[in-house]
């Protein structure tokens, strides 16, 4: 899994202070012309950085989940364009553009089932063809402009989001959440940890669980992580433990990222968030999502629309490398799963929080 | 977690003919006066045995996992009897029973939740005073005979789960099942495998999706293993994916084993199987649990009485010694949790299959 070809730099920085008592990660940034990125793959042992030179280093750095978490890898793929388009020489729109279809294609196909990398692709298309007689150097510009606009949005996105999500948060409550929807997962601040962010700068005690989120473990290895680095109380528990302790009423809510939340309020999001959604209604816990409009696919009517990402493998069968499965072992790998609506409390955006079925609300007012 | 002590030997003969096609695999028996166990916290990286000479080291052996399940960890307290007497120097029957006070109070504290070491022990201590007036040497024989008695009674009976298990499993079905309760756990045929071995006998189709079981992965390195070698089609999946396939209309029923079930039908078993059972419930999915009557504890009316132990947190944040989690990272690590009756269609026995509501039939039977 560890991330070989660009270079790999060690910083003795990696926070960034963002306004309050809070020091994010710093997740994403263009410096320099090139894409820097935390190498997540290696956390929390090492805390890496990699410079990405051109757009196949950063398809490959999201291939091998480097980078992940589908805000994040929004911004990545808006940055693999603008430094793409740096390299592509052309003596007219067409042939500019013609010239972007492969790194669209690489960058597309990295991961399915997350709809920011096609969200922030398709605002980059839009932005060319209302530019088109701009001329190609403005044209390389005006991506890098909006790839910077993009990750700078995210951060404010997903303060509103808080803002909105801090409300369903009381004194005193322990919420659970699965995988890493975190600063790690975008550009900053995170998506599901905004409202506990937010919660605990309004003078809320709470607790978290972090589910460890197997196979990639990024519930242990990044939200238990990122949580300690902002002086939140996180719990780590194996994914096995969490109906256990809502049976003993341990837990007051659930609140989860998603790679893509269809029209109609179904959710995908990595897998066992399902089961955990299953879990809270058979404990009566709220369950509720947290979603930027960018990762809302109103295109799909539902979640069988969604494609499910399903992974190598080894990620089940090795840890850090190391084998823990018989050799041979026959292995299903579904990266994500879809939560149908009904199982779903409430979808927190930066326009406020919604029930699933009153998305079309959300559609309206965008 | 590897075993220091005792003398550790590879084998290259791991497995027993068991009648019929199946080969299982030597857990536990004794040799020259001695208690061999195979050592399954490195399963399925290697095969080696471990020599426990006194009793201490076969309560060590039950501590660190060499040796787990609840039925062998039964099989396991009475032979760490049986060689712990042998070492006892007594004049009388008082001053005998005295000298093993000891021996049962170290085996007795090593794992809290099964109820198979008490049932062991306890059929020990009714042999003895049945027959106090035998002699010394005498009653250490007896104690060893009642030790390898309990073994082979142990296979007997599992082979009994699998003739009144196999009635539930139809030609076709994929059976989903949690941790391990197969040969490893038990004397051999295992409890859980023991309905699936026995359908496959009967030459029904069968496929088993083995949940990897987080924290210590018994699914992923004792279950798919010891099924791979008897040659039953097992796929692995990350505790988080059950779910996902239950949607999918890809699993048929549920077996699991138990550690210990109260006089209600509540089970006590491996974290996480409360929250498969409520998975199952919710898909409509039949969840079986398989107990051998020595894991029925009737002395219990429910589930709130078992002892749930918690284990060091290394199980979480290592794996095979290698750091996963952030340094000084708080953890909850419940090795076990308790399915309410409610949740379990049956539970299938030596003596046949009962209704968690009907357990008082088979207490009637005993």
């Amino acid at each position: 899994m560890s991330y070989r070809g660009p270079a790999v730099y060690e910083r003795s920085d990696p926070f960034k202070e963002l306004g309050g008592d809070f020091f994010v990660v710093k997740t994403i940034e263009m410096v320099d012309g090139k894409v820097r990125m935390l190498d997540q793959s290696r956390l929390p042992l090492e805390v890496k950085y990699i410079d990405c030179t051109d757009y196949k280093m950063v398809a490959e750095g999201i291939k091998k989940l480097c980078i992940r978490g589908a805000p994040a890898i929004g911004i990545a793929a808006a940055m693999g364009v603008a430094i793409g388009a740096r390299q592509i020489k052309a003596m007219d729109f067409d042939e500019f553009y013609a010239g972007l279809g492969p790194v669209f294609s690489t960058i597309l196909s990295t991961r399915p089932t997350a709809v920011n990398i096609e969200w922030a692709i398709n605002r980059l298309k839009q932005l060319l063809v209302s530019n088109k007689e701009s001329g190609i150097e403005k044209l390389k510009d005006l991506l890098m402009d909006e790839a910077n606009d993009i990750l700078a949005e995210d951060i404010e996105v997903n303060k509103a989001i808080g803002r909105f999500g801090a409300h369903i948060i009381k004194d005193g409550d322990t919420i659970i959440t699965h995988c890493n929807a975190g600063s790690l997962a975008t550009g900053g601040y995170g998506t599901a940890t905004a409202p506990m962010r937010t919660a605990k700068e309004q003078g809320k005690k709470i607790q978290v669980i972090a589910d460890e989120t197997r196979p990639v473990l990024q519930g242990c290895r990044l939200t238990a992580w990122e949580l300690m680095q902002d002086g939140i109380d996180v719990t780590l528990i194996t994914d096995n433990a969490a109906g256990a302790l809502m049976k003993k009423g341990e837990i007051d809510l659930a609140i989860v990222g998603t790679d893509r939340t269809a029209a109609n309020g179904d959710v995908a999001n990595k897998i066992g968030t399902y089961s955990l959604a299953i879990l809270c209604k058979e404990h009566d816990i709220p369950f509720y999502v947290a979603a930027p409009t960018s990762s809302i696919d109103f295109s799909i009517a539902s979640g069988d629309h969604i494609p499910i990402e399903e992974r190598a493998p080894e990620e089940v069968t090795c840890i850090w490398g190391h084998r823990i499965a018989p050799e041979g072992v026959k292995v299903r790998n579904l990266a994500f799963d879809v939560t149908p609506a009904k199982y779903v409390t409430g979808i927190i955006t930066e326009k406020g929080v919604f029930k699933p079925k009153e998305l079309y609300k959300l559609k309206a007012m965008m």
